[in-house]
């Protein structure tokens, strides 16, 4: 009986070769799973070319609802935004895909799981890693890591077997998913050349951007956006919708050199409209509502949840542990934030929480002050103690002077 | 002999009120001391308000240099940011006050200093401990936080004293300096209510902002700016070069609920348009030539940084220490940020380092690749290890099922 | 009607004068509450002394179960250990006494709730803030932080209200409970002198301890400790028998320069047999349970974990978030802990567990060995990948050369 | 021309096979370089072997003193300790043969340097990155990683190439240096079995120390050891003595279950009596001399150091970061500190410092104290605002309840 390869499948070059490849080299039947995160290709086409191109069967699964609710969300209630830039949807989808490869695995009696990935990127580790942690029987290949074709010799091999070419527009090697697009290669590769124009998909050119802006009140539940400007909306629709109207006022464009795990430091740019929305709105709501020492613990705690997530860690302990953690925060962060989309700004200028810490009667100069100055006199003389004492008992110049 | 005290005097009312406070509860001789960080007053009309109040002597000292240098840089070079949001502008210049403070109380044989601070902000906690460290014989009166006295009071008070008074402009308390403008207070207490377009004073709304944008080359040596598009320039005269030209492209406004160290949340609105486009452009010098592991602990250093500087521990040892760990991260840190100003956004879009970590031989997907990709399934293999084994030896259902 | 008060007492000195001159400064009637938590005191003559001093009421309650469940437990999961030293003992009593007060206030229908502390130590932020945090509504007194009576002006006070005073025996100011008995004052305030051997209680020196070692073994189930030496015991006994063996094994006494939170140094001694056992026991068993991920960001926890305790913000919500991390952490910490208590020493000397991550044949340098070492040098071109760049791009001396 | 490899040779098996391996598979001339790190071994006999055993030269280098002043000493005043156990002996020592080899192969013109790790361990990391940082034009082999030979199959490679094998003592495989000895392996790999008596060289068991304590007195001058006893002498001489003293009193036993960086879990047992001594007096030293800030941060600093130094990346850049920041910690830690040294226990029985931030007067119960309690509510009522307010705002059941 044939062994049977599971194969992550996007329809573009690297994965319809190795449709082919896997084929010939493992002498496998190829399954191809194709799953629809929210990017915009016809994922019927896309499996009418699997089936072309050689797979015995070819899956595609609605994974968005899987997405948000289970990796988007906890990511974003975390705050995780890997190197303080990039929001992570790549790096979310990859565990989604692998474990919904294990599953088909399982399902079709796999002995392999495959995926497109290169050896020099994050998404290698992120799937390998993933897969042996939810199934540490199957073996995970990688083909593009393994043929050492060039590009050049991919399409010669591709013309060789028939395999039907999607014409690649651009120069831009792209992922996307509700979360975000990235865009890498070409010339972005040169990292003093403006990202050119025609590298964006999602946001438009400021100058292209409507003059007037755009003001939209996000509401939310324990950490979670629950509604726009009142009307309420699932997690998939909503991302939907704030990714059009951000984008349609230039908003969630990144630009950054990015260390990945492999050690290499590369160009990546991102759009990202609707994280970068949610992402400030939800950071000012917690600003309201969660003490000081919580915003500052959490953190340590959003860096540690981003770097694990962008290494591939997201099935370790560690990200359980910290999602309990930021799950204990989120129980008050409940209330709505108005933010103005305008010229590429994405400004938050009013917030409100039910629950809020944020106290007029002690914040304000005004009459009605409630705040008891008679204390800080004591607060300080206590506070400034030990800096005092040290800069008595060992004196020194100024550290400036 | 009659006692003295060194005022820090910045002409405004509860300053002027203290003049003849002091010089009556006191039953001591006022020497006000008025510093020029970069704010826009008339300083000689100042000085003159002091004497006319009755001061007995009245300086005024140029402190930017200084500021730059010993304060705003070396924060600047580690990254100080208070919550995310701000670039602590005030918060630097208290230590300083602080200092000349005591050195002019020591030139004066003073006794007391005193400042205007109330008893509710943070700006007492830095002046107090500063002061203390400085030097502990010192005793720190704070007459806004001892008098009791309403906004009423103090200007019935003014009157009876024929104190003159300065008309307010507008209902929000400011503070400016080289680095940034402070507002608050007025409608701003208000978290749900936008700010007012009145209440900004050095950057431009959008809808004011040219329609072209600009570009700008900030060029800089171990971590510090030193040139503007190719003209080097000292520190003040290249951070009043940028206010100028940021805020006129709207650049620069900060806007948040911010955690004051005496516990209270407070609505805080900054203009800090050079700040800004320095912070991000040191920012992505640092992504191209800090290694990914000083990026990940230079991290934590800056929040700890822009807490003990917020909270009025400049003068406290572990400042001393952080500052020698960010200048060992910034002997490298020399090359040019290129940015596009336009419309409110400061966008970087160009970066180059003569020690830059960045190689295009590792990160290009092109001919030149020299990254071994065969070194890969061993770096995952073992990368992933303990999350294998850990999955294996404490099976689970996976957190997100 | 009168006021009412209730008095946290002790039976002490402090407390029984602060009986009468909280009726007279106060007119109010005192109600006393005392607390075990497993200090050695007869509470039945201490509730005897209250009502002979002037309480109108004098309740005893068993706190030992609630103590060990609801904090002992907790901050031991976490590892709680204030500067690496201090098991928090007293730190943890007094969140458990400030909530046993509220309650007692509420039944009682009190104004005030009050406590013997002084005004200069960690127990007075533990008492108010928790007091403050669980019923706003409550004044705090804290007598002996507001009389101002010396130690000999008390006496006299004492004798003057014929209020029956106990002997004090020793130089020590002391403090205890199950988890542990502080110890500090007179010699020990020098700390070049070796803390005299009477200050001790519940340790033996090392010169009086068995010559012969005791092997014991310590059964924890998801962190927490459940059995001795194979026998089963609630948490209220485990500890009370660790503490006499230990104990007599000479194990437990810690002496150490502590920060208090008011920024005072002092030299603190401690007895905390059980506690020494069991966090090394528990610390042994992560080590073979926990992945070096968790073990590295759970020992961040600890300490922000200890040091909230110990800054009396046990009622805080980041205490609340921090217990969900460490909750997380606990699912798999199941297993055996055998230690050999012998002349002072608690060592650790074997550890098995169910679910460990140690796997022998990965360990074993003999003919089992499973661990693929043709993975280690693709791992160490990655992981070294930055450092060799950054050695070729910013060329320096080597810091040691 | 025959290729030049230079080999770090410490006589035992693999490294006296690979000088055969090395010649015959590279076509090589091998160079041995043994260094004097303080182990106990004849390094002449050491290098005779090398020579009979085909080396075409063979040098022997003292580096004991670069090791304590250029590695030992930075890492001790960073407090470096291993997950809180390993003070990181044998990782010390690594990078600095590291820094030998390269000088030598520059010296000897060599092409190859080559180092006896084998593939699973965190020796093999620390060599390959290390001379990957110092001379990334040299290619580094691993020999006992290549080869692929057992045990056995070596002793048989040995005997028939003659090469003079040394008997093994014990089941062990063990490493040493000034700093410290490891054991691993044999009986140790089962963690439930306590550590035979046999697998200790360096420290007596309890039952075998002497009844009386030792007192001895240990002077710091910022931070390193100067004298013990009022007896100055050099870092190396100084460790050798503590090594025998402490050794003597049975101080300085490790076994703990560690993480290794290949992911695996291992039981390593170490002795290191002068390191226990010297990390503990330190440690005491600046609970006294650093403010309760500075402690809380170098506690973080500490971990990181201890990590990059296992991790083998004493040359990367963050090394050097750290290590400004140490230095400037260690200014004030000057100062002695008397410990006992009895039955295996290291106690620290006093400590005094002329910079010392302990004042009695503030520490003080008796009639000096200093302290002013009336600063107390102000400032509790300061620090509990927040909680306050939030259990106002944000009600719940008390997290215990």
């Amino acid at each position: 009986m044939p062994k049977k390869v599971v194969l992550a499948y996007s329809g573009g070059l690297d994965t319809s070769v190795a449709i082919r490849w896997l084929a010939e080299k493992y002498d496998a039947e190829v399954v191809t799973l194709t799953i629809d995160l929210g990017g915009q290709k016809d994922l019927e086409e896309v499996r009418a070319r699997a089936l072309k191109t050689g797979a015995v069967k070819a899956y595609v699964v609605d994974g968005k609802e899987m997405f948000v609710q289970d990796f988007v969300f906890p990511a974003f209630q975390a705050g995780a935004v890997y190197q303080g830039q990039y929001p992570l949807a790549t790096a979310l989808g990859r565990p989604l895909i692998a474990k919904l490869l294990v599953e088909m695995a399982r399902k079709e009696d796999a002995q392999y799981v495959a995926h497109g990935c290169t050896g020099k990127g994050n998404d290698q580790v992120r799937f390998d890693v993933s897969v042996g942690a939810l199934a540490p029987e199957l073996k995970v290949i990688a083909p593009a890591r393994e043929w050492g074709m060039s590009r050049e010799e991919e399409e010669e091999y591709a013309r060789r077997h028939h395999i039907p070419l999607v014409i690649k527009k651009g120069l831009y090697s792209t992922d996307e998913n509700l979360w975000g697009r990235s865009i890498e290669a070409g010339p972005l590769e040169d990292p003093w050349r403006e990202p050119p124009e025609e590298a964006f998909d999602w946001t438009r050119a400021i100058a292209d951007t409507p003059d007037q802006p755009l003001y939209l009140e996000v509401a939310f539940e324990q950490g979670l956006p629950i509604a726009l400007d009142g009307e309420e909306m699932d997690g998939v629709a909503l991302i939907n919708r704030l990714n059009a109207l951000a984008g349609e006022h230039g908003v969630g464009r990144i630009d950054h050199i990015e260390d990945r795990l492999v050690g290499i430091k590369s160009r990546e740019v991102y759009e990202a409209p609707a994280a970068t929305v949610l992402l400030k709105a939800h950071q000012a709501l917690e600003a309201m509502t969660l003490s000081r020492d919580q915003l500052r613990f959490k953190a340590k705690v959003s860096e540690e949840y981003a770097e694990l997530i962008y290494n591939g860690l997201w099935f370790g302990a560690l990200r359980r542990d910290l999602a309990a953690y930021v799950g204990s925060t989120q129980q008050h962060v409940t209330g709505s934030i108005r933010v103005r989309l305008h010229k590429g700004n994405c400004t938050v200028v009013g917030r409100r929480a039910s629950q809020s810490l944020y106290r007029y009667d002690l914040a304000t100069y005004g009459a009605q002050d409630a705040f008891d100055q008679k204390a800080s006199p004591g607060f300080i003389h206590i506070w400034g103690l030990q800096t005092r004492i040290q800069a008595q008992q060992q004196p020194e110049e100024p550290p400036d002077a």
